[in-house]
């Protein structure tokens, strides 16, 4: 039973794991190996204080360097949903389930909004999770959405099961290749089916499929967390990055705007602060 | 007229500055131009993210230097009073007087508890400003309590006007001298007197006077500005760091606990865009 489970590697969810390494604290921090694609991606960050006009690529060498002098590793995965098991947390990631005290979501936002009818067919043809779920289009034709280069691992394995792949990233540079892999360069506007998907509607024209998988870095916490109170996608948070679930707390992007470092490191350090504050109080 | 007032040069108004002056607004830094002191007092901060066991010397190293990099200079002083005027603030700071849309707090945290009737005599013997106060009490008694090294010049600058001074240093190493100082270590207690202030108690002993200067590098905000909202010493903001004032908002240690660096920097970056909507908002 871990004290604390902190999912996400942007600034919120390494500020969260280094308070709560100097607070002696028995954690897991799972996300990214290689961190948070959007530090990468920044160009310049001015208003990071203590680290003058630096590019994105320093900042996240500056994380994981951080990390690593304090002996800090990442649990690389993604996590596909969280349980409330009444005093303690089930965490399902991959193939692998922990338990912790508390929970610090620290998922980011996810910069493409649902598509209409995500929602609505989640566990009915549509999957965020190709570990989880790939098995059950072997043999089939699915359509599988990715919003960034580093899932593409997931959408390789997808193509070494499914029959037909229609891949559409929405990104620049995407490399997957196969036989069975056609892509598709367009928007998804709709996710339409019965029982179960159907198809996917685009911008230009229409797509059959057995199932959509939604491949993204940050999904959405509602999704992730039963009963989570949202606001317009984001965690409904206090002041001390308590949700309105205890032992779940959230910090950075997740939680709202300003979208910036400062902030996300700020709530982070917050949000472990107040893992503490609970642990203690549990006692 | 400016478009924000930042009082205090310690993370968080330092955080506020760098996202202002990204945002290209018009703005006063006011405070030491030596930052915080008590950044300087760190021994070693481990869960700043970026920066890996810094010492209190570099990481101020680390931000005077991000100040200069940004073309940011400070506004040497110590403001002693915010005037809400309706739709613009009055900020008072030694001789000088500044008008600005909006104000934002960031004034740390004084460790020392404020003595019983300090308040209560603020105006009639009990000053917090050497320069504002100093000449009524030329060829005077005075009691002068200071909370640290950074006051000390103050402190002078009373001894060459009062008759008698009586000093009071709450840190080790003071230098003050002067044939009509004399140093008294001691707890103050309470100050004490009727339409104006007679003596102040100490530990062990009293010490009668005709005024009392508190040398604090923090002042508590409520002392600041009148109707400010506050609760246990600690400025109440909502989490987009808004007071109960219109305009004035606050960030860092003076909000409350945690008090730590990352959350410092997080609250003056949200402050400041705070700040850039209301201003926004009132065009």
């Amino acid at each position: 039973m871990f004290d604390c489970i902190i999912i996400g590697t942007g600034p919120a969810g390494i500020s969260a794991a280094l308070t709560l390494k100097a607070r002696g604290r028995n954690f897991l921090l799972i996300g990214s190996a290689s961190l948070s694609g959007k530090i990468n991606a920044a160009e310049e960050v001015n208003n990071y204080p203590g680290l003058p006009a630096v590019g994105g690529a320093q900042l996240k060498e500056a994380f994981i360097n951080h990390l690593e002098q304090s002996d800090i590793s990442v649990t690389p995965g993604q996590v596909t949903g969280v349980y409330d098991m009444g005093g303690y947390f089930g965490v399902l990631c991959g193939d692998n389930s922990y338990e912790s005290k508390t929970v610090i979501l620290a998922t980011g936002v996810e910069a493409v909004k649902p598509v209409p009818g995500e929602s609505e067919f989640l566990g009915r043809g549509v999957s965020y999770c190709a570990t989880c779920d790939g098995l059950l289009y072997k043999g089939k034709k699915i359509v599988v959405v990715c919003t960034s280069a580093a899932m593409e691992e997931e959408a390789e394995y997808l193509s070494s099961l499914a029959a037909e792949v229609v891949f559409v990233p929405l990104y620049k540079g995407a490399r997957l290749k196969g036989e069975n892999v056609r892509y598709l360069v367009d928007m998804p506007r709709a996710i339409v089916g019965d029982t179960r998907v159907r198809k996917v509607v685009f911008s230009k024209g229409e797509e059959e499929c057995d199932g959509v998988f939604m491949l993204k870095s940050a999904l959405a916490p509602s999704a992730l967390v039963a009963g989570l109170n949202a606001e317009g996608g984001h965690v409904v948070v206090d002041r001390a990055c308590r949700t309105n679930i205890a032992g779940l707390f959230a910090a950075g992007d997740c939680t709202g705007r300003p979208y910036q470092y400062a902030k996300a490191v700020g709530e982070g350090n917050v949000a472990a602060h107040s893992v503490c504050d609970y642990l203690a109080a549990k006692k």
